[in-house]
């Protein structure tokens, strides 16, 4: 059980898009991917032989979540999280931090930590560096995320510089803990929407030397353009050998937008949350399938998309969603999903064969924002 | 596409237990045999490759609920069930007479049918004989159920033999009607708990020369004792040579008793709707997985049961129902109708070779009620 091993494919003659791939103890992962988000050891409404089925290769899951519900003597006593949830494939843990500083609420932010009460029963509760890594290590996740200080959107700049000190000290905390041998860990490019800062944060981590880079702290509420203009900002200080994550992103517009400069990896709830409230992700564009049009319309759900989900009609999905069926939010999830990963099968494929331009046309055309 | 064929390929020396099979258009169907419910031209929480992944032969649906939603105009635009849905196996449907008498608003009963008020918007609404038939003709279920009136439990006498009286005029009608050549109609044996006035619905019923018949209006409310009863009085005048059907029975105990006393088929919305609830059917009898006693408990679900859901934790599918996970309330459901599915094939396998007395002693054992 060996750390991630990053190689480059092919790069895109065009922008920084680049084709790749993540080995892992648990399998290997193609870049540029989506991965799906599993909250709570389980990615909603859907089984993992359903993920499978869509060729999901690597899902994400939230250490926040997992250390309230189960609990982390539970996947201790499980052996971890692919144990617990038989998911056999790929796993990446995000930190805690993102949650702690967005859910929870807050009693008091140190350099040691956060202070925060659940945000189910109330109950006092202390993450800092060294607690998020011996659960994420706990959990055995294969990427394991530095715990770092998310300000929110907008904030003011000596929260911000606070903000990135914090999370460069924390970063240094956690590189030098020990986790398993088959854990790889990313740092956390912080500093909002100030280029400078975010230029800095990034070259401090460098130091640190890391086996893969994310940047976080975005998406949050700030325009598509300014999150472009970070990610700019940032990637140019990324190592070329060692993966980057965008974290919490996207839109399909986002993702070809953002892999366009250079980014490997995403993560969002919006297809899974987004097909919850009947919203469809398509070839076709987004669709809200409980709308009177789709009533008597037959036609496949998506019929450019050959995943299980997309055979049924609009007719019968509708159907489902309107006499409220879960079966209907499982087929729109696994609708949704199968349409976000067969768009980054079929990014990758534009890499490959060096029509990435083409596609981003494409994806702008279906999905505008 | 024909109308079924049965056929009996063994019977029990030590009981009337059957071992049989009834050939339809869509496929056969090896009896006894349970039939999942799918209300809604869904069964609840499953696609329908997990209900073919466990094994389901046939699947039933319900009239009323398909005539108030999506509709039948809907239906029929899909050319029936089986395409709307994309279920490919057999179908059955009851009538509609069940629901308008245990779910509607009623307004009017008379020789003409049933007048009432849809249970979800109040609309008027009239099912007879006749439109019950057209409903099921353009449903296009395999076999398809005589309209009938259910009297509630317990029931005066007078208004038991009305019933009666007009359950049979009901079922000349629904004999006489046109269905497509691929449906067979069963008629329904109604009655009460009155023995005699069974076994004259049932004689009388037979002289039309149904392709199959069915006992209904039981497991309403009635002892166990008295629904047995009911099976005596009515099986010996039912022809051998044609399917049974004992409709809404039951649990794994009322089913085994009711093989015994030469019933074939069987449907129940137990399996499903215990899921939802959290009670689980296993080889280990029924379980409250939910409780506290299997938040660390990393058995399998079922460890006597090879399908899907038994192979996850007790632990990770009471944290899925804990969280309020809709895939926990899937999994849940894999297991309860994999369970009833694997029973049936167990008690066919028993009458096959002889041990039905010693699988019936084992199934009272597991689940006493």
């Amino acid at each position: 059980m060996r750390a991630l091993e990053f190689s480059i494919q092919k790069k895109d003659p065009t922008s920084r898009a680049r084709l790749g791939c993540i080995k892992t103890a648990h399998g290997n992962i193609e870049t540029p991917i989506f991965m799906p988000v599993g909250t709570r050891a389980v990615v909603k409404c859907v089984t993992n032989q359903q993920l499978d089925s869509i060729g999901a290769q690597i899902i994400l899951s939230n250490t926040y979540h997992l250390m309230i519900r189960p609990g982390i003597e539970i996947l201790a006593l499980a052996g971890g999280l692919h144990s617990f949830m038989k998911w056999d494939k790929p796993i990446l843990t995000d930190s805690g931090g993102f949650q702690v500083f967005s859910l929870a609420e807050l009693n008091k932010v140190n350099d040691d930590g956060v202070h925060f009460h659940s945000h189910i029963d109330g109950k006092k509760l202390f993450i800092g560096p060294n607690e998020s890594m011996e659960m994420q290590k706990v959990i055995g996740s294969d990427i394991v995320m530095c715990f770092d200080e998310c300000p929110p959107y907008p904030v003011d700049e000596a929260k911000l510089k606070e903000g990135v000190r914090r999370t460069l000290k924390w970063a240094e905390i956690c590189r030098a803990y020990p986790l398993a041998p088959h854990q790889s860990l990313f740092g956390i490019v912080q500093g909002g929407v100030d280029n400078e800062l975010r230029a800095q944060c990034a070259q401090e981590l460098v130091k640190l030397d890391f086996p893969g880079y994310a940047i976080g702290g975005l998406s949050v509420g700030e325009p598509a353009e300014l999150m472009y203009e970070i990610i700019d900002a940032v990637e140019p200080h990324l190592p070329d050998s060692k993966p980057r994550y965008l974290m919490g992103v996207g839109t399909p517009h986002n993702i070809v937008e953002a892999v366009k400069r250079g980014i490997d990896m995403f993560d969002c709830v919006m297809p899974t949350r987004a097909a919850r409230g009947g919203t469809a992700y398509t070839w076709q564009g987004k669709i809200q399938i409980k709308a009177g049009r789709y009533a008597k319309d037959f036609s496949p759900f998506d019929p450019e998309l050959d995943s299980y989900a997309s055979k049924f009609s609009k007719a019968y999905i509708r159907h489902l969603l309107n006499v409220d069926e879960i079966t209907g939010l499982t087929l729109v999830t696994i609708q949704n999903l199968a349409f976000y990963l067969d768009f980054m099968r079929q990014l990758r494929t534009a890499i490959q064969e060096g029509s990435f331009a083409d596609f981003h046309r494409r994806i702008a055309e279906i999905y505008p924002k």
